[in-house]
């Protein structure tokens, strides 16, 4: 096995991106899908803008360093990575935040219905958000279904979910969802949290209406690095967001005291964006718009093959808890133990890290930038022997701690 | 003259803090209130950010480094400065979105009321976010006056203000409109982006419900850093807002379906926070923390009065558009002439960096952290040699870019 392992590696040909990432000594990074590895670039980028952007050229910055071009930017950037064209996605705020931008955007496209229909498997700060449309504006209904496809139906105006599940890593199907939506006259909206940087996800070819993503997992843009909105063209002119601050403004310096929005995406902005941790986003963002898409997810697909088959022959008393084909899961796998707390924090004492999701799930995630068919080999030896020696069963692996 | 500054500077008790910031050689900086200057020790706290809490400890650093407390924990760092109480204030997202969950919280504190009352003169991304308070929840009305003392009536469910006027300086009177709000029955939320960290607030004194500021000015968090929502205790039991992230979830790793609100400030918080652009801004809210906030009060009147003082008798051409009795303006001081934008052009390239404000102010704020007596006499002897030799004349200032 470690023999298939070093072949699929030399002929990887995404080998060398490795070495742009800085990882730790002993460590294998299964949490790429929770908080991206740091590009080596990154630093630089962070120390321009500590050393020469805000201590020495202040506030002249904003225009000399370009900062008040970075949402729209860096959404051009974005834009190749999932399928939109440029001007159709601005980099800013959180995930959650857009998905409220994104919910009244598309409740406005579709003005006499009432419905939100959403998974309800879905990953949860989307359906607190959800929750808190409704809190804004009385007489909206929330739905929620495990078939989603059954789901639609003349009465919803928008249908909020996600690439892919956040906890099987179940693939979902963005053409069939989204052209079934549109035959009910819904607007939709993906969630591509854990979908983006992994695999062609294809927003303009399926005529997704909106989207939202986060870009501190596969994009690797640093802890807590800006979110991104994205809405098609062809909704841009008539398109509505309430949280309607300066930045999105037609007229952002002339300090007019009525609202008016930019007529293009930059009408999905809202307050002052955190430059810094903007900044810290583009050595990342540079690296993944290089790469072809179908490369990534070819490779990603190649990782988690091998963990499942290593895993099933290997650790047979953890039970599969992701799709078996690989064509059905995004970059990710998960397992079933009652114990996978434990088994979690075992793991990570021996350097091996992944996250523990309730309530008796391992989840690993793969990026196809910087892990190697070795370092599977490697993660499933010291799992087997975690399961071996029933290490996980020692007290300081059970008390349980807060993780995100 | 030169004695008199330099007999203040001698006096100041302030003046070793000069040394813990960055100030570029040949720059007199008064944009304190748009970009604060560089703490030097936000340096080493960005650099541990990116090499051990990105780099090494990854997703680790959510508890091991303590980022999941941050938002709270630099509330509670705030809370003195702004007069409020541990547990009443959080840092979080920008005062846009801070502002529109402060506007739906003072509206759910007054169910039988429809009308959000504001300053015609407010600034403008205030009013923006009130558009669109009244965008997300229909039958709202938004009104308009210049004397809020006087608008105020039994209708006002929330009154919105600015602390102090951001193009004249004026200060508001907290105490008195405050209570003539509660008076009528009304929520005061204040905005404090122009005033926190150059005077004493006195929130908890002045019995105010709600308030917002940023950190990137007067608190020297660098660019776009997070900003700030306040919410007096008595209300926090009650009071809800929609932007209903997962971070704002009493229990966020449960991952539970339904949203169940923190039962303290927390519940202000919604989807995951730009965690570089926090760690940037805590050697500014720690430099800030440590001071007696009467002190820098004096000081920057005092510095706001020398430069009145010296541009009045040196440049008489410039009109006072500032309250001239320093109890009755903020830390900033602004001078009205037909030729604004040119002269603060001509300022900015003789290192003399003020702001340009629609449509002929030139406008000046006052860190009493990092300015001394003796900047405010090279400064308006700068400005005095640009108007008489007609320096602001030249093509090269007159042509108009973005300002913030």
């Amino acid at each position: 096995m470690m023999q298939k392992a070093k072949a699929l590696d030399a002929a990887d040909p995404l080998a060398h991106l490795r070495d742009a990432f800085f990882l730790p000594e002993g460590v294998i990074y299964f949490d790429g899908n929770s908080l991206g590895a740091m590009p080596k670039a990154a630093l630089a980028e962070v120390d321009e803008t500590m050393q020469q952007e805000w201590a020495r050229d202040q506030i002249t910055s904003w225009n000399k360093a370009g900062w008040f071009d970075l949402p729209t930017r860096y959404g051009d950037m974005l834009a190749p990575v999932i399928g939109a064209a440029p001007g159709e996605v601005v980099v800013c705020d959180s995930t959650s935040l857009n998905l409220f931008k994104a919910l009244f955007a598309g409740l406005g496209l579709r003005p006499g219905r009432k419905v939100i229909l959403a998974e309800a498997s879905s990953f949860p700060t989307d359906l607190y958000m959800i929750e808190g449309v409704l809190a804004a504006r009385p007489g909206l209904e929330m739905q929620l279904a495990e078939n989603l496809l059954e789901a639609i139906d003349e009465r919803v105006a928008v249908v909020l979910l996600n690439h892919v599940d956040y906890r099987s890593g179940a693939l979902a199907d963005v053409a069939a969802i989204t052209a079934r939506a549109h035959e009910m006259g819904a607007v939709v909206i993906w969630d591509l949290c854990h979908s983006a940087g992994v695999m062609p996800v294809g927003l303009n070819a399926h005529r997704v209406d909106l989207a939202v993503g986060c870009s501190y997992k596969y994009l690797n843009g640093g802890p807590g690095s800006p979110a991104y909105i994205y809405c098609a063209k062809r909704h841009l002119p008539e398109v509505q967001q309430p949280l309607s601050g300066w930045w999105g403004h037609e007229a952002p310096f002339a300090f007019a005291p009525g609202f008016s929005p930019d007529a293009g995406i930059r009408k999905f902005l809202s307050g002052t964006q955190p430059i810094l941790s903007f900044r810290a986003m583009q050595a990342g963002l540079a690296l993944i718009a290089a790469q072809d898409m179908a490369t990534l997810r070819a490779k990603s697909q190649s990782l988690t093959a091998l963990f499942i088959e290593l895993v099933q022959a290997r650790v047979p008393e953890l039970e599969l808890a992701s799709p078996r084909a690989a064509q059905m899961r995004g970059s990710q796998v998960s397992f079933r133990h009652p114990e996978a707390y434990a088994i979690v924090q075992a793991l990570i004492s021996r350097g091996v890290i992944g996250d523990f999701r309730m309530p008796d799930l391992l989840r690993f995630g793969f990026s196809p930038l910087y892990l190697s068919h070795m370092d599977i080999v490697n993660a499933v030896q010291i799992l087997h022997e975690i399961m071996a020696d029933g290490l996980w069963k020692e007290p300081r692996f059970q008390a349980r701690q807060a993780v995100t």
